[in-house]
């Protein structure tokens, strides 16, 4: 498997038109062809496991099954000081299920109220397998540091991004050109990484 | 966790002298204080899975849950081109029980020799675990390409080493000083990655 120079069509084993719309622009030079995991039969599966890592890989291993195609998958969250990393790969059910945003973030907030360390970060990884036993996935991650404000600022993004706010740039994630933020974001470095990995076209 | 930057010390799942002596020498300039295994009582661990980051991740879990230090392993292999990446994850074994690099490679050898392709690359993947149940693990790999020679050449370096030709240096892995290879191997480039993760201190 010399391989990532040889994929020519993958699926993204994700709904998110947005996400969809993200990896299409940056593999489209590279002459890969992004389908959305509409166009297959592919389940919600499990995220049973501890590290973001093994979640993307069990992601993207089933939409390669499914598919028959080399499949991409990522997994991320919000990892705060004070809570260890946590909620981490809990993120998006941090408030139990159904999942929400807004009962999330309350929580969020509400544990780290009366925290002095209230640094976070965004965790991203991008899993790509070949075919679903693929033994050598190519992995891309990318973390984005911030820290959690108490109060809501800004409309745009989503998850805990009003919560999140950037010293450098004195706004939070959901404040900043969607632009911007994918650019500077954990999902945007992750892409860029895995967009270097696929053009060294190494392994 | 912002994690990477506050490693003090951290334990090397392999009981390889040669690996830790290299791993020593790049960790130690960033404060780092690498153990051995042998300080622990660290058993050995199954590897039961297909691809090479989900098994140096149970060793590395293993042995940090095994010492309460934060633990680096590896896992690598050897994959070539015209057995679809194989023999990889089984390199080690891929002539049965004991494991024999002899008989290892012989039956390589044997399996391309009427192959037109013979090109193979080792690939290798480190996995530093702050803690047992970290979910957020460095991950860092690195591949090296050559062909498969159907006579050994060279004394130096283990496994396919004798086999795997640099047709760039005209010589064998088993062919070059142990510095050159320590730093163009995947090995090398793994644990130069690594160290760029930790200096980075990102997350």
């Amino acid at each position: 498997m010399s391989g990532a120079a040889e994929i020519q069509k993958l699926v993204i084993a994700s709904g998110n038109a947005g996400k969809l719309r993200e990896i299409r622009h940056l593999l489209d030079p590279l002459g890969i062809e992004v389908l959305p995991q509409s166009a297959f039969s592919i389940t919600e599966v499990e995220e049973p496991y501890c590290t973001f890592v093994e979640n993307a890989l069990a992601k993207a291993r089933h939409a390669s099954k499914s598919s028959g195609l080399a499949a991409l998958a990522d997994d991320s969250g919000i990892c705060a000081n004070a809570l260890n990393g946590g909620p981490g790969v809990y993120s998006a059910r941090y408030a139990g299920e159904p999942k929400s945003d807004e009962r999330n973030n309350q929580k969020l907030v509400d544990v780290l109220r009366n925290q002095t360390d209230r640094r976070a970060h965004y965790y991203c990884v991008m899993v790509l397998v070949r075919h679903a036993d693929d033994p050598q996935p190519i992995i891309a991650d990318g973390a984005w540091h911030g820290e959690i404000i108490l109060e809501p600022r800004g409309e745009g993004g989503f998850g805990y991004d009003p919560y999140f706010f950037l010293p450098d740039l004195g706004k939070t994630g959901a404040e900043l050109p969607m632009e911007l933020k994918n650019r500077i974001s954990h999902r945007g470095k992750a892409l860029a990484r895995l967009t270097e990995c696929l053009k060294e076209g190494a392994f």
